[in-house]
């Protein structure tokens, strides 16, 4: 395994390289497409461990190699099908996946992404900044596919007499006259998801209420008792409804794996738009004027 | 050293117990004195090595057994007299310093909190959740034992037709028509402090603006490079008066070993007060009227 862990993280690390001359580069499409049918081929071979899922209606599973286990698994958003991921990196190479469907978009990228981590969870221990870093990478790649535009990672503030730059998330600069894209990639949020929030005002207060829109995207929020095999959500909407109403607004979140407690939020006051990821595909001129 | 490992944790666990019942006892008082004289008799046996400050008119020295290193200790506020610490633990039982100065106050907290930070660094590899943990223990027990009043750490929500609970960081309550203290608590901050600050706005937006007097207490920003033996202050003052700018404001910033680069805000727009932790003995009235 050695040698195939090997040429992974440099593939990986190719990314790196790449991303920050050219965020929406092919050349990175393609090196995510050789990932992740590195991974799907790996994991193929590998038990699933089925999870006790204490989250109605959704089923998990976990990779396992002799007591070692990936992170759970959602079984209905898992593509084992490479002929499918094969065309649908043909069809973001083009940077058009509209032909598809938010199901499909969502299940596509969910195992891109949870392949190369689960493969990281049972080949480095303790590694929690690889996938982190990795779900970047493809998120941000994405969206600089998608918008055509490279991201930044640092804004200047001119504010009167005062000159600084301000480090924030992704930032997709679509033009003047335009809304621009304020965009924080995690793989879960916990407690840490007020700096979001946070983020969102100062940019508000820096360069006016809503000229760039909140977009969360995160994986997932489950987390798994290792003895038990249990799978909970941990989730957080109360908190979510006091950061939306007392620091700052954010546009969508979009999940990979929606949490169904987050789901709610969209029926309830203060209004936070939680949606799977396929559905920004459908709705990004909506979000960007 | 199993033994005396043993001995300290248990002590250290302890205090988790009583710290949700009274956290101001005089039961805690004591077990901090034994904690504290045990840390620097074992500490007074240990090489010293010393470390390349990039700091000005710092000088840093970092606990050496074959070496795995502790984290750098600021030599002119790290104290070794046992006698003196053993009156002002005397002092601290009777919850009054006041007849100390702000920098032995200062120094006598410094020893406590890194005597026991560089005894688990030096024993228990990779364990950052108890020093920050203790550290936690530390300044909620003075506050606790000097205001009279135990801590909570979540705050109900009643507001129109919601209810929830805000969890937050410590909260003194100190009764009606005085003004209530939200204490962040962290060995360091980094990029995470954004969060004191967002939990401010939501205190502010809740409760209304300044009801909670955020009062942020720190160790230290040093870093080491355990290869070049170097020492640096990692710190962001253009980022905290954005945030005093555009997300809320903080009432003080106490710090044991106060960064070079964070007194500079005391005589810039806007005014973040930074100060040596044994100010606060001396000003605590005004804070909360």
């Amino acid at each position: 395994m050695a040698n195939k862990t090997t040429e992974l993280f440099n593939l990986y690390k190719d990314i790196g390289q790449k991303v920050h001359h050219d965020c929406g580069s092919q050349s990175i499409t393609d090196i995510l497409n050789s990932i992740s049918l590195e991974c799907i081929r790996y994991l193929k071979r590998v038990n699933k461990k089925s999870l006790f899922s204490q989250i109605p209606d959704k089923k998990y599973f976990s990779f396992e190699i002799k007591k070692i286990f990936s992170r759970p698994v959602n079984a209905e958003l898992w593509l084992e099908d490479v002929d499918f991921l094969k065309k649908f990196f043909i069809k973001l190479r083009g940077a058009d996946l509209r032909g598809l469907s938010i199901s499909d978009i969502t299940k596509a990228f969910y195992t891109i992404a949870m392949g190369f981590c689960c493969f990281v969870d049972l080949n480095k221990s303790r590694d929690q900044k690889t996938p982190g870093t990795f779900f970047e990478y493809l998120i941000g790649h994405v969206f600089a596919r998608v918008l055509g535009v490279n991201p930044r990672r640092q804004l200047e503030v001119l504010n009167l007499d005062m000159k600084s730059t301000l480090p924030t998330d992704f930032i997709f600069d679509l033009g003047p006259k335009k809304a621009k894209l304020h965009l924080p990639i995690k793989t879960s949020t916990r407690e840490r998801v007020i700096q979001v929030w946070a983020h969102q005002r100062v940019l508000d207060g820096v360069y006016g209420t809503g000229r760039f829109r909140g977009t969360l995207v995160c994986l997932t929020e489950t987390k798994m008792d290792r003895n038990s095999l249990e799978v909970i959500e941990i989730c957080l909407p109360d908190q979510w409804r006091l950061y939306q109403m007392f620091i700052a607004q954010l546009t969508r979140v979009y999940y990979l794996d929606v949490p169904r407690r987050y789901e709610e939020l969209n029926r309830v006051f203060p209004k936070i738009t939680v949606a799977p990821f396929g559905q920004f595909f459908f709705e990004l001129e909506a979000l960007i004027s």
